[in-house]
């Protein structure tokens, strides 16, 4: 009989997110007029709309596409090069990085990626993850097969957590013991924590050493405010030898609902085949865009295209200082009530100590409760996060005003 | 050390449309006045402008995009429910077959699908495909491990491999031993042959007795002219319980660049699980979606909405006309150079037998050369290709009358 993968059956039933709409659906139908104050600061999803820049390159987009001669059917899997170029310039060599257009894989999103780049790596690495941790670094090593069953706080048997605290600001530093595989997530979701150079040096020193390959997501570098923060890890000497990084449009240009991401897979990246030779990962990740992807819609990589245009750019700019001015606004207001903040200020994500003693489900039920505000519980993001929440500043500037005014009045 | 998937290191190095486009190079290099009266009859890729109702729908989706009130970011991973309800009504319901909307999983394309439905099938299954086959389904599974070393005709072991000929009309019956897995594509790509309603029979209820599974591939299914050939898997009795169906926008609404498709998995089809107890497959290809994959652009979704419409229909309607007229003209051609030509009738490539002992690539070598048209030399999608030629209807109608007006001259 066909056999279905019984790695998914270890998944854990309640994913976060549809567990919080399950709580907030009992919440509004018991209480239609709170239904109607209810502010939403959960999920991480854009609000603002799509900058101009880029909805005029779509429009000239789907026109070329109504004329044979302008045409475009089938792009490169890899992406088209004038995506690949203007992301290599603007967002590579005019920092002084070198990445070539052929190192980058234009896809239809960061989830998918950090997903789908298990598929050219074997299945006895040693994986390391941060705890707290974005749920999909998790869920798609589980459904490779490379953990056991997961305990009752939800650590699964075979992954190696390494501990976000307040101690090492939420960015662990590198483990004792040997790991294959890392993912770093900086500015951090969930937490808001941005790895420094000196922590991210540590790393690439640690990767190096133990030939080892760090999965770098950094879906959210358009937030990072001080100058001193590295934005991608080829800012550090020796990370085009162990390190992919995954980039989006998502959250710098409003891209959720368009779709387009990136991933760079420098070609001196080597790794290990079964027989113990080196061999380079690049033309693997390759061969998996050319077999198992046909490429982004041509119409939204001239949509992303255009994000590298002057107008594109200040559009940007305008909406990271928006959600950014959102962050202060509910920082400034957790902290009136009473609870230590933590990032909010790299990142648009607050991430809240909650008052001693009280679960995170508890905390959500009673800012639900009291504030009519959907926050996430940081137990949702792993054991680590227990005790914490997670406050989203994409919001409209009215709601992020009106949900800092309740949560200033909100007494624990 | 980090490991790689050594699985991906026994693909053969030579993927058949790289090595078209060497040898099309190759030659038009040297003959730069046959460069410029070249006609490209290979890959599969629609060449006649977006219709008018898509572009129209994706226009304004794109201005909704560009107010706070009308934003749409994150979409349900799993497609928004107006074209999950479109598809379940038009390609089912109102054909009397049973699809429920929340069987219907919208994706960025065919491929994608094809290839990723092996995430949620386990590792020990035994899998068949025809021969010729189109190569994505093969690929796949030697990088999924569920295979050994090809040999020199390109044949990997522990696949089960059904020669498609002349004698079964491109359309191998069930074999006589057990598989789990089958990859089914009517109309057929390469071969262009269609599966009969009882060729189909056939195959499902061998996949009932054996507890298999079968991938139907109806990429294609809008060019079926025959009232009498299935449309769907679904319309034979049974089907529910052991067939997927993946179904696509490219062919019929021209959507190779803007990338949209969807997979149906009913919810009556159970699998295995390592413990042999019998679970549904519905809910880890749901969970599948939700952990990897983002949704499609909510632009795109509204643009397939739109080919649902009565001025959509009409488009694909004229769309399909214009290419099995190119088909028609293609095939009367080639018949009239002297060849025996297959498929071409319910299907938009044309399967060509080519003169006796001659290989495949020489073949392909020799209408680049004398004609100056590129076709698909048939041993790339398998050996039991060899000595055939596939000759894609794909084309504006004044590439397609001067590309027949060359076969017809051509003496072989």
């Amino acid at each position: 009989m066909a056999q279905l993968n019984s790695n998914y059956l270890k998944l854990k039933a309640g994913y976060l997110f549809p567990e919080i709409n399950r709580r907030v659906k009992a919440f509004t139908d018991k209480n239609p007029d709170a239904a109607k104050r209810l502010i939403r600061c959960g999920i991480g999803d854009v609000t603002e709309p799509l900058p101009a820049a880029v909805r005029e390159a779509m429009h000239k987009a789907i026109d070329e596409l109504g004329e044979r001669a302008s045409f475009h059917g089938y792009g490169p899997e890899q992406g088209y090069e004038f995506l690949r170029n203007a992301i290599a310039e603007n967002d590579y060599r005019a920092r002084g990085l070198e990445v070539a257009p052929d190192e980058i894989f234009v896809s239809d999103g960061s989830k998918c990626d950090c997903a789908n780049i298990l598929d050219v790596f074997g299945h006895d690495n040693r994986v390391a993850v941060t705890d707290p941790v974005y749920p999909v670094y998790v869920d798609t090593n589980v459904m490779a097969g490379h953990t056991g069953e997961a305990d009752e706080g939800g650590a699964y048997e075979g992954l190696t957590y390494l501990v976000g605290n307040a101690e090492n600001g939420f960015m662990p530093e590198p483990p004792k013991e040997h790991v294959d595989i890392i993912y770093l997530c900086s500015p951090n979701n969930p937490t808001g924590a941005v790895a420094t150079r000196e922590g991210l040096e540590k790393w690439v020193m640690y990767a190096l050493a133990n030939d080892a390959v760090i999965f770098y997501d950094a879906a959210y570098e358009a937030y990072i405010t001080d100058q001193s923060i590295p934005r991608s890890i080829y800012e550090i000497p020796g990370a085009r030898k162990c390190a992919i990084e995954f980039r989006s449009f998502s959250k710098n240009g409003g891209f959720t609902g368009v779709r387009c991401a990136f991933t760079v897979v420098p070609k001196e990246l080597l790794c290990s085949t079964d027989k113990g030779e080196r061999k380079p990962l690049h033309p693997l990740w390759n061969r998996r865009f050319s077999t198992k992807f046909n490429g982004v819609s041509y119409v939204t990589q001239k949509g992303a295209e255009a994000l590298y245009s002057e107008a594109g750019k200040a559009e940007i700019a305008k909406l990271v200082e928006h959600y950014m001015g959102n962050a202060k606004i509910l920082c400034d207001a957790v902290t009136k009530s009473g609870l230590t903040v933590f990032g909010g200020v790299n990142a648009p994500y607050i991430w809240v100590k909650g008052p001693e003693g009280v679960t995170s489900w508890e905390i959500f039920d009673k800012v639900l409760e009291m504030a009519n505000i959907v926050i996430t519980p940081g137990s949702g993001f792993g054991a680590a996060g227990e005790g914490y929440f997670r406050i989203s500043a994409f919001n409209s500037r009215a709601n992020a005003e009106e949900a800092a005014k309740r949560f200033s009045e909100l007494r624990w």
